[in-house]
């Protein structure tokens, strides 16, 4: 069973990529927002011209990454969100919010002291993962019924 | 015409090997949940860690099997759902009300002692099959046209 | 907070009266199948006509009920649905997946024994009650905000 | 006109009363989750029964909040939804990602410290606000037409 | 339990008003289309100006009449709809096919004679009836449970 | 710019091919009901069984067609539905109700003298032509924007 | 039958008064965009603090304004929408754009010099009026079934 | 990423040449409406016969051209719609609102004069571009993660 998988959240660490080594031979389609954390901030004011106030600055960024985001988003058949140690990560939960009313299947991957903050986005989803093998484990036996 | 159809049901006889041989040559995507009965029961705990109550135990292996067959639920053209001799079944009955609500035709694989039982589901049914061969003419008539 | 609660599920205990007496006090509309086993089996042939053979006299029934099921269903916020110690009870596990399918709120009432055998109903419910007492308690916190 | 507003994230100071206060004599429906943080916790457990692990402890009342809140949220006409100091606040991204999707209004209540981590909830939304007054004037120019 | 009921189809017999007497007493609200013939064939030319082509007389009704039963059909539960023995009675078939794919209960009236002929029809029905009697005893039924 | 098209309607003349063969080379995806009118009244008593009520007959042959029916109507852009000389015709009305509410666009192949009959189909139409080489010459322009 | 009608467009002259006069005695909800020109374009700012810049004044307001605008589409059966003689107006075709897809019945208010400029939303509405009464009586018609 | 990018709006200059070329190299799949300013007006009395009255000549074409502009509508995952100089434009801002409704990204194409005429149409989009380069350099960033 081939699968459409939208890798959301934290960009400042190499879960992903070890998602996706652990995933090799596997029929997904990955997919994710713009983790180049710079072009991500100022996309906007970049293509459409700066701007004095900070706050619009984020505005028109934010609004071209949703063009990305949103569309996978609606695409996906699962939502996997990473919460990482640091940074607020808003637009993770953000995304499993939206994920979540779409009736996306959802798998979390969160540390354990991040538990308790994270009940009702946990309570949402399919799963909840320690670490990126853990994802992995769990496309694999969706995708192939093997563990 | 091509169809995409999920075997839904009864995991502990070969019926859906018999309808997928007896469908050889028509132009249909299979798909269903895993029938490996040990691995669907513990794949939650297997990769996600043990439980010791065994309601958690079998929460995890459900939410994770909910990954694959909802979204193959949600792709399908046709649910076919057999119901066996042994077992409560409700999974079967919870995917049959699940496929009617989302609009999907379902054909029902009974033997004739669950009629009466059945009939809230068989009045959501567009076919009430006894055998596996009887699903397979009707899925060969629907994507060939001829009898 | 006003709730529309959809009763499902078992016919041949007092379950409901309980959940509704215990709810007293409470702004909840109550809603559920007809619960008059024989009406319940007998409407169809009762108003259209007599049908020969039982499969279309139930066929007959079960299309009526579904007019009051799926109208309430549609309309509630909630569904409880009880699974009993007897009878194959597969009307209440279609319930339960057309509920899930629509997006509302499950609470399952259910003894122990059955934990297993419903783990995948359990999944898309947001509680497992063990008496209709708790059920009560849950709508009272729901609605009132107080445990 | 009149509107249905639910009242989301901050539960540890009094915005939600100052909200209130300020819209007085208003056409407004107000709604919102359990404020009571030990009941919102505990809720789960006192109910359903203990749970000696914390994860299935906060798991059992996450779910059974959310009968309540989504029940709300789909209700709702406009979410305002206010990030304060402390705490992740996670299910406050989380309920407004599942009112973006819904295609309700979204008015965000924030402090300017926050304003690029909530940049992308803010692009999903129609108003950011700097206090509860802000809000009210909102509101009630949204259901009265005057400034 | 109340209903909104549409009665759709056939305008020269007094279908409607026998159904609608038999039902006294219930909590039905009953919505139809403009039953006057003749308003409802020049109704668009009488208001917006005449035209001299027929044709374009007659789709200026036929859109001003859509206003009234379009959303008349989105807001019922039911969907009564009447074949008489005259007239094509294509717009009441169309009301059916609506119908089904909006989710309404749909109960059909109709004389034998047309059976084969409204198979299709038919098939996407909850109940045949065959007199005013025999529907009104159904959202009788439907309605207050009892027989 | 690719289609999907579902021809309805008429099964009794030749306008299916004529439609067809005028739109060589355009990138069409055709789909239809079976047009075998034998085989359509027959495959439900065929495939599962004989009924000695003819009511019963058809009903199991709709449900199986409706299983072809539906899912192409699901899928296609664009309906095509023919009313010829002849029969009723009521499930070609069925069928432009029901792609109506799925926002399908809609071209209705007619002889003037159905004009009247047939507005209220019309009037949720995109078109009305008077031959199989106007359908056909209007989905060349759709399709490839020369006339 | 009682309706829900949104008037959109033209804020500049009295055409929404004339119709909700003319209708006087319908059961009949108005509701509309805020038509106080100042108030609609400086209540973001007035609010919610100015802005240097005019393009972020206008969005503040915009996105305002759409709290209402949306909401009350969403609500309405009938959208009316006036194109007046000056200005753009392409917020009015906006509102017709919107109604359209969410399948509201649609009656524009237009003059004939605009009727080539229109024809893509004139063709997307049920009625094309010429007059404040010409609207009035279509919704006299469409909510009391007589001329 | 792959992207469906509808192309709306002025079809007097080469702005969709200038787009498309700019983008070369892209996964993109562009669609449109028919550019042939003659073609459009006329393709349907061209097809299905004159009308005296140029009233219904433009609907006969209005509604024709609806069929593909709807269906790429509906495909689409981004709507790019361009603002020119002249005309009124109602259809450009029609198509914008249909893709509001829908949830589609939305980027506008717009001289800065028409800014505040543009304000809601704006609110809705998730950018405003100054020339052709820019919504390539916006869509190039979308599909590669590249600036």
């Amino acid at each position: 069973m081939k699968l459409n998988v939208y890798l959301a959240g934290e960009i400042h660490s190499a879960w992903r990529d070890e998602v996706i080594a652990a995933c090799d031979g596997l029929e997904i389609d990955w997919m994710g927002p713009v983790t180049d954390h710079a072009a991500s901030d100022d996309c906007g004011v970049e293509i459409f011209g700066a701007e004095e106030d900070k706050f619009w600055h984020d505005r028109k960024g934010a609004l071209l990454n949703a063009v990305r985001t949103r569309t996978a988003l609606d695409r996906c058949d699962v939502l996997v969100v990473c919460f990482g140690e640091k940074y607020k990560q808003w637009n993770a939960a953000f995304d499993a919010g939206y994920a979540a009313a779409r009736g996306k299947a959802i798998i979390v991957l969160q540390p354990p002291e991040h538990d308790h903050a994270l009940k009702e986005v946990d309570a949402a989803a399919n799963a909840v993962a320690r670490s990126p093998q853990e994802v992995a484990r769990a496309l694999r036996y969706v995708t192939t019924m093997t563990l």
